[in-house]
Formats: structure tokens, sequence, C-alpha cells
């Protein structure tokens, strides 16, 4: 069977598969979710054996060691990622949620009840527990799901997948509700993204090329999941003891991930006192300083930062700063600069903090918060499938609610359009 | 200037106006929006001028004579439009407002905030009046437009859109707020679909080549108009009465709109009394009935129901009429056959009532009513700018609200993530 034929029967079955999970019992659900993660446990000397395949086949390409070290499975991780599987079943289920309902003049009740959206596509280059997540917060939210791992992953996703289904056919409910495409070529994505007639959203998450690839090649819609360039403004009214945990959190805590913050603004008033202890500080913890020529100024030593610095997520520990003579220029600076992601502003004044939560145009902006809070967990939602830099549909972390759409519910008396 | 130059500037001027217009006071907002309506009234002859060259235009192109009425601008429909443009500025803003918003165990205050979506790209083949329809709710969401007319309507478009932009000059709104494709090269919608940087989101009104040229050639998320074939399904347990009038005027009101009832399913036990009473009514008011066997034995002189019917919508004074065994088969000829708009159940059981609104996978589901009521303006949304027939971000009428995105907003007092 060629490619194409393949990815086809791959999606008209989970088309059938959605139709059936739409409508099945919360209770189902969560005991298919957890016969999952006891499957995923039990099981784990399966899942070793297939990952040391995947560690073996990247060793020759020069993978970096963190690289190899997030491919890497292992007993604690196995049950990680069983325990993710049980906290999605502990989650409320959103299908048949009535989100709002009103009377309208002539009687007629209208209300919008949540609905799964059908056939979800992922496609990522992402560590092997993303598959199991994945699976079961689009199983909980009622959808099939089409997955499509990164190669150097293969071995490891497609044995999570095949306990997956397992556990589904186990409980009752259709296997082809966790698909997987069980190839590496390239072709797959291609034929995967033209099947809008099956498919109802494709989430891709990784590097900006694979985000482009969908984005330029889908007929299905996308909800995408591209970098954060995240920036924190030191206002002339911060504390500034707050100021300097804030962003020391939001640099050092975890440096690698695209909520930790990469530019800092500083109001030039208070640049002079906070710049130096909030330098010092960075520096000993080993962050590599880049700064603006008023920066420069107050701290000699450091580099100065180029155009480039301002447009670059280091996902390192290294931060660039610049002074900026008031809020509009910070403001300004990050319409131009920012990846829309999470902006935070330190402040006691009250009125600029409102003006800056209104009129920043990022996904989440925070008043006296670390950026590191931009997560679906965090925020309150549960387990998240990624976080959408796009407007349209979900912006920010996209939790269980994020994977439904919603009907229109009419309910009458008799009523007829005059 | 060549055609992806003009575009590229047309969508670039459209993004600056967005960042203004996004963060305008709603009463600046509809201040202008009462100016523009003001405008179409007093210079209507100019308008008037302008729909003559584009009837002249198609005169010679075999328009049948409803499609030229649906192009013709008259004193009556200008006044229409002003007044649609009224009635937008009657509507609440939904810029701003927090969604929701709830507390973490922190402290921090996390919410949900409405913003716009920034730029909106519509192409339609449509009336002339959607221009000034479109360009309203667009602007009182705080977005800028980019408009993309049909051809046929060129002139119409052209002068309504120059008297809008007027209109937001004078009141020292930016007039790329609302921006026209001054060409009706279809180049121009291919360059178009290409500018994702630029533009967040684009809407496609009309046939479906339309639609299919957008969907596949769009790196834009797309929120998609297509086609409505509406089922009605007449339980056992329906009050025959109120069926009657139902199914009359969800057919004879106004046959040519999307939510008009294309197919007719009635369950076998009151078929031989329902039917003939049913086909009487239609066949009175000049319906054309085309049926099942079954229907065709209660029934002998209407015209048998090929595979092709249940595919069409119709559009016209036409019904097909199938008999069903229960509620399970109509649920899964709708489910095999419906555009999944609107599909409505008529029956006083009221386990069956819930099962369908629960089950049956459409925009808009109702018991006891006429799926006509499937409207932006019947729904008490206000003005719509169409019907989206996708799950992601909007689905149904697709009023003000689904025209912004939600950002969050986190309120703290120094918290940092451990």
């Amino acid at each position: 069977m060629d490619i194409k034929q393949e990815v086809l029967k791959l999606a008209q079955e989970a088309r059938n598969a959605a139709r059936c999970i739409a409508n099945v019992s919360s209770k189902a659900k969560d005991r298919a979710l957890l016969n999952m993660a006891g499957k995923l446990e039990q099981k784990g000397e399966y899942l070793l054996e297939a990952n040391r395949k995947d560690i073996a086949g990247v060793r020759d390409k020069g993978l970096s060691s963190a690289m190899i070290d997030r491919l890497t499975l292992n007993p604690k991780r196995i049950k990680e990622m069983a325990a993710g599987l049980q906290e999605i079943a502990a989650l409320s289920d959103p299908v048949g949620e009535i989100v709002k309902m009103w009377r309208r003049p002539n009687g007629l009740l209208v209300g919008k009840m949540r609905v799964p959206l059908g056939v979800i596509g992922i496609v990522y280059e992402s560590r092997p527990n993303v598959t199991a997540d994945a699976a079961g917060l689009c199983l909980k939210s009622g959808n099939a799901v089409i997955l499509r791992g990164g190669s150097e992953a293969f071995h490891s996703n497609k044995a999570i997948v095949s306990l997956l289904k397992e556990a589904l056919i186990e409980t009752e409910l259709p296997g082809s509700a966790v698909q997987f495409v069980a190839t590496t070529e390239r072709q797959a994505v291609h034929e995967l993204l033209k099947l809008d007639q099956y498919i109802d959203l494709v989430v891709p998450r990784g590097g900006t090329d694979l985000i482009r690839l969908v984005v330029e090649n889908s007929s299905i819609p996308v909800v995408k999941h591209d970098k954060g360039l995240c920036h924190i403004y030191v206002d002339n009214e911060a504390d500034l003891d707050m100021a300097e945990e804030i962003v020391f959190n939001a640099k050092v805590q975890r440096p690698g991930v695209c909520n930790a913050v990469e530019t800092l603004l500083v109001h030039q008033e208070i640049a002079p006192t906070f710049l130096p202890r909030m330098i010092q500080r960075l520096q000993g913890s080993g962050v590599e300083i880049r700064g603006c020529l008023q920066t420069k100024t107050i701290s000699p030593q450091i580099k100065e930062a180029t155009e480039d610095d301002w447009e670059t997520e280091y996902l390192d520990l290294i931060l660039s700063i610049k002074v900026v003579k008031d809020m509009e220029e910070a403001m300004d600076h990050i319409a131009r600069y920012s990846s829309m992601l999470a902006e935070a502003i330190i402040t006691n004044n009250y009125s600029r903090a409102m003006s800056f939560l209104r009129a920043v145009d990022s996904a989440a902006v925070f008043v006296n918060a670390s950026t590191r809070f931009t997560d679906g967990n965090q925020f309150g939602l549960g387990a998240e499938l990624g976080i959408s830099t796009q407007k349209l549909h979900v912006r920010g972390p996209m939790g269980l609610e994020d994977l439904t759409s919603t009907k229109y519910i009419i309910l009458g008396d008799g009523q007829i359009r005059v």
C-alpha cells in the first residue's frame, strides 16, 4: 500500500472512531485512560526496549547529549507518563457542557453546547511523553487523534501507541481513536495535510521549519505552537526587590523554555539603581548580559547588544537589556520584537498596569508576576497540548476545553420564522 | 506597481491601522460607524452611479434577472445598508470584556480578556451591502479589514469603501482600517492568502469553488462559510400540526437560503397519516416533492428520489422525503448526507429530543422549531458576518464576539515559579 493510501485509511478510520467516542460517557473515557496508564506501567520493559532502538539510531547522528537525554525513557519517566494519563482522567469532561443559554423574545431557548472537534492531527518533534499526553487529552475531549512524531523517537512512539490502542480495545472503545503514522517518510505529512475532509484540526509542535511546512501546506485548520521571545518591563514605580526576584526567576529558573524572559526593558529613571544589582545577581548565576549603550554606561563590563539580540529567542542563560524612556517606548519595543507569547510589567502604578494589560498584544500579559507561569497547569487548566501562538480559536496554553468546539442547541415549542 | 506589491502594501497599512483601532474607545468607533451610515445616505447618488456601471457591465454576461436584482442598489437598499451600520453601532463592544477570571492557590488572578483578532480578510461574492456590513462589524470589534468583493460588484464596492474611508478619516480614525483590493485580477487573492504575517483571519463567502480556492491556498487561518443541506426529522411522537407548520415554514418561507430544509425524514409509524396532508400543503405552495419508495407508496403521484436528491442543496421549492424506521435511521441519514449546518427533530418524546440534541453533529440542532432560525439576528447575536460551517474558532452564525480572540491577563503581587 502506498503512503497516500495508508494515510487516507488512517484518517478514515479515525473519522469513524471519532463519531463513536464523541458520544461515549465520561466514565468510559476515564476507564480507558486509567487502563492506558496501567498498561504503560506494566509494559515498561517493552517501552524501554523500543526506546533503546531509537537511542541507538541517533547515536551516529551526532545529537547533543541534551537531545539524547530528552529522547531517553527510564522507569521514572514511564511512571510520569502514566501519572499524566491518570491526571487527565481526573479532569472534568468538557463535552456536553452548556456554555451559556438564553431566551429569545419568541420563547426559543438558544444555547451553546461544547462538542468534540472530531479528528485532530498532531505533528511533533518532541519527547516520547508527548505521545501519551496528546492521546490522553484528545480522548478525554472526545476526539480521535492522528499522531505523527519525530523520526528520532519513532520506535518509542510506536510502542507507546500500540499499548494505548490495546488499552482502548480492552475497555471496548475503538483502537482507531488513537492512530499512528507508521512511516518516517515526509510525504506522509504532506498527504495528511490535504485531508480536510476527515481531519478537523492539525497542531504542529516543533521548530520553525516544521511549523512553516504545516502552515503553508495545510488545507486543514491549524493551531500553531511557535516560539517565545518574552519581555519584562520594569517601570520607574516598580518595587525593585520584587522586580529583581521576578526577572531572576523568569531568566534563571528554566532558561530553555518558551516562557523564559529574553529581553529586559528598564525605565531610565531607575536604571542606575536597579541595573547594577540585577546584573550582579544574574551574572552570579552565570547569565551573560548584552545591553544597550545606556546599560553599558551603567555596567561598562558587559557586551553590547546588537539588533540581532532583540530578535533572538536565546533559550539559554543570556539576557538582553534595554533602557527605555518610558512605558510607551517599552511597549513599542515589545510590539516590534516580541513573538507575542508572554510579557510582564513590574509596577505599582495602577493606571500604567491597566494600560499595559490592555494594550500589549500577547497571549499572556502579566502584572507583577513571572512570565514562567505561562503554562496550562500553572493557569489551572490542567495538562496542555501546547501553547498556541495564533489568535484564532485558542491563544496561549491549549487545554481540554480548547480541544472542543461548540454547537448551537435550540429548544422550541413550535416556533416558525415570520 | 505590480499586484503583489499592491496587496502587500494594503496588508501592511491594515496591520498598522489594526494596532491603532484595537485600542480605540467604543465611543470613537460608534461615532465613526454613525458617520459611515450618514455618509452612505448623503452620497446615495454617487453609489447609484457606481452601481449602474456594474449593472451595465453584467448585462452582456447573461446573468439571471435574480442575480442582477441581487446586485442592484436603490435608495431603499442604501437606507438599509446605513441602518445596518447604525445597528452595529448600537451593539455592545466586545473588546476588553473579561470573559472569566479565577484565583490560583498562589494568589495569582488569571483571566481571559477579549481582544480584536487584528486584520481580517474577506473574500466574497455577494450583494454590495455585505461590503458595508463586513466593514462595520470588523471596525466595531476593533479589527482592520481587507475587502475583496466579486468583480461584478466592483464599482459599487469601491464606491462604498471610499465613503467608509472618508467617514473614518473625518472622525480621526485611520482610513486604512478599511482596505479595498482595487483590482479584479484573481492573482490578488492568491497574493493575499500568503500574507499570514499581516493578516490574522480570512473569511471566504461564496460558492464552493471560491471556498476551495481559499482553503487550499491560504497560509492564513480560514473560517469558511459553506453550503447548507438541512434536515427535519418528524418523530412518531411528534405533534403533527406543529410538524406541518415547521416543515412548511422551513421549506417555503424563503427557499433560496442555506438554512431552508432540503430533506424531510419521517418515522414510518406516522408516515401514512402525516405525509398525505404535508405533501398536499407543500404542493399547494408549488413545492415539488421527490420521495423514497415508501413515500411513493403513500403518495403515488410524486417523483421518486434518487441518490442525487439526498446530496443536493436545492435552494428552491423542491423537497426530498424519506420514510425511516426510527430516529437512529434518521440520524444515520443525517450523518451521511448533511452539510452539518442545521437539523431539527419534531417530537414530544423527551429522551429522544435530548439524544438528538447531543448526538447530531451540526452547527445548530433544533427541537420543535424551524431551521430557518439559524441566523445571528434570530439567535440574538446581532448582525453576522456569515455562518461558519467549520468547527474551529466559531461554528454557526459569526457575530461580533467571534471576530475577537482572548488573551490571558494575570495579576500578581510578586509571584515567581518554584
